[in-house]
């Protein structure tokens, strides 16, 4: 595969990101251990990523050059196989190539008629019996590495706060976003637009953790962008219930952002809204939204602020009906 | 505009975000006010939002959709103008359209040569005179309550951890991720170099935040994925500093994922991974990184464990380079 | 439909793809037909891409600059229609319009429910005879071309690389993409401006490896579309150099499609078309073309039927321009 590398692929001085590269090379590596799978009888399968062994980024790559990624079926044990990845990257303009990244995954067929079924993986010919042997040396090793990791993972302590549900805390949700080239305007500012649909994404996130039911956005209460936020910036969206009616919810969302480059001087908050969210059947029928629990006299303050702007709006709801438009 | 809407603007049953909508609502304004405020001499400049009024989202629109999008400009003041904006959906397939959404934006016209020199409006026309009162009326309301917001978005405590810059504490990050469509395989799990991105993502915004330079994924250890994350979860990934070389900063990543639907049964941790991160100068050269401020004891063996790990892959590099290839 | 070009639009000095454009111009051909072929009783449908005629881009567009789109149903058939579209550029800080292109596209209706089953286009009135009758001839011109195509398209042998440079094997470039969902129809088939995209940019890389240089796309030949691609198909775009004139590169892009799943029985040829691109100076002025070096006969035979193209292209150009529009 040969893809050119985009300005969104990149950060403000044209380095792609790692994670892009990382994407491309799992892609190629499904595509090859997929294809491969299905090359014998037997349900269809796809492969799933089991495993990437330790990745090196050799050179940067940059906005502009062609990543050429090429992948190969290095070992196959009866269910699982590694794919070795190379990218290279191309500057097409003075047609100079280097090596970029270099990767080794492990990948195992699912079947799509029965995903927790796993299928035997066809063998492939090996060009000598040491290339063989080295092969079952990387399995054998990776498959012992799997097992220690897996039993250190579920000891870790989640770093998630424990609340009860249907608390505030429970459902409150941040998100951080890097402002990249296609957010911004000529001005190298953020759309506004950019902005209220990442406040939106929280928002939702936030009454479908309170619910745990289809929710859309009802209404957005006026949002006033008080400072421009400008491109390379971190935005840290945080969404928090403050009230609960009988059939909605109305979630406070916070935008801050911060320069990446001129540390604590560059922090400001950059806008507030407040999101009302209604839960739907599969009907789109609206649907009782569980009671918020509130903690504290913050909350509770909170939420009779929220109840208030909730009585103006049926308010004026009520008379925007009664009155011809 | 006329949009179709794809998979990737909807939620799991198909409704689209609000944020999708909020987005080409304010695109559709920037066109017009911009190109309005364009038609008079003096400097070039560009429509940057100020507010956006209460919307209301009348009725919810689905995947495969059409939006028709259209905005007009109400009023002008001397330094802002108001466009108000419709948003129709027509099912092309039964000819049937709703209206979906009506919202009102204040713009202002900010200089390209100084972005903080903001414009003069050239005047419209109006019908009648009540229609200019009433624009007027509109302006003295929203320039009130502008004002009011601004007094309180200030005074509003930060949720962010006060922590001392170089702590551990400080350049913690974390995203949340709400997975699409175009994430996941044919069979709804989320492809892993999907994964393996947010990881790339939430380490970089750490290491920035640490040293507050450019900053570049060195490496990344093996990651192993011990179970399949499904459409429909939200990520949560976390990244944090557990070591720092004289030249290279080492950043666990940790994604727990959770279904919406299902509520706590499903929490589970997902993956978790070691990146490595180094900082560059202008000339792509590597600088010096800041030392770490360790607190606490857990902070101290993670601290311990990732100098472990740092000689370990030196170690490695150093055999690597010294044996033929 | 109005859209802002974005940086992720353009190529390194702002010039937005071809390819962009061309998907514009196909979701508002389907629009519009989709839209016509459902105004009467029987199956709900959908307009599938058969056929673009030879599209010329007559100015370049910018990042930044609107794209306006229109698109218009000039002729139907009992099972095709015809839809002229037309894309004007605007800048609007300066207010200047400039046609980007015109386009016509021929679409098919596919029933909802059986996709194999073709469904009658309710007819159009025409303002006259005359014209009636020109879309007659248009279509009947096509049908033809359409039958030539399908016979030829199969007997196409994939080269050899080579690496001295201005070969047809050292700009030789293909890119691998997996289908999904938001490349999507509701069908579950690949929309036609996905393809045209992926095809374009494979040309542009083709181009700038052969000149080193800023370059950008003509025009492109008509493109038939003869048979669908579904979801999770893989779909292999090549490139290879056909031509060169003074000014100009003809590009032959190939599509093949590939399931995944149902390995060699799946593939086959898609889609292939002939893209002409220019090599711009920083003034956005035409350059000189490296001289083609030709290896072998079967590249000696593609370049004089290349020629031949050429040659022809220039007749009805010079054609055009001597006749009033």
């Amino acid at each position: 595969a040969n893809l050119i590398m985009r300005p969104d692929d990149a950060n403000i001085v044209g380095n792609v990101h790692g994670g892009i590269i990382l994407k491309m090379i799992e892609e190629a590596g499904c595509i090859v251990s997929t294809r491969h799978c299905n090359t014998q009888e037997g349900d269809r399968c796809l492969a799933v990523l089991a495993r990437v062994e330790k990745t090196e980024f050799l050179s940067p790559m940059f906005i502009g050059e062609v990543a050429h990624v090429t992948a190969d079926i290095t070992y196959t044990s009866t269910h699982s196989l590694e794919v070795q990845v190379k990218v290279v990257a191309e500057n097409i303009l003075t047609g100079a190539k280097k090596l970029s990244n270099k990767a080794a995954l492990w990948y195992v067929p699912c079947s799509l008629k029965n995903v927790d079924k796993i299928m035997e993986v066809p063998p492939i010919k090996y060009a000598s019996a040491e290339q063989e042997e080295e092969g079952r040396k990387r399995y054998d090793a990776q498959k012992l590495e799997r097992l220690e990791t897996k039993a250190r993972i579920e000891e870790v302590v989640p770093p998630q706060p424990n609340s009860e549900q249907h608390t505030v805390g429970f459902s409150q949700s941040s998100l951080i976003h890097l402002v990249g080239p296609s957010d911004c305007t000529l001005h190298d500012y953020v759309h506004g637009g950019v902005t209220m649909k990442l406040m939106d994404e929280v928002a939702g996130i936030v009454a479908a953790r309170h619910c745990n039911t289809n929710i859309v956005t009802a209404s957005v209460d006026a949002i006033n962008f008080h400072r421009k936020i400008k491109k390379g910036c971190v935005l840290t969206v945080t969404g928090r219930l403050t009230f609960v009616s009988n059939k909605s919810m109305e979630i406070e969302v916070i935008v801050d952002a911060t320069s990446l480059v001129e540390a604590e001087k560059g922090k400001y908050r950059a806008v507030s809204a407040f999101f009302t969210f209604i839960s739907l059947d599969k009907g789109n029928k609206p649907l009782p939204v569980p009671v918020l629990k509130i903690e504290g006299e913050d909350e509770q303050r909170r939420f009779e602020e929220g109840n208030a702007r909730y009585l103006q709006r049926k308010a004026k709801r009520m008379a925007a009906q009664g009155r011809p438009q």
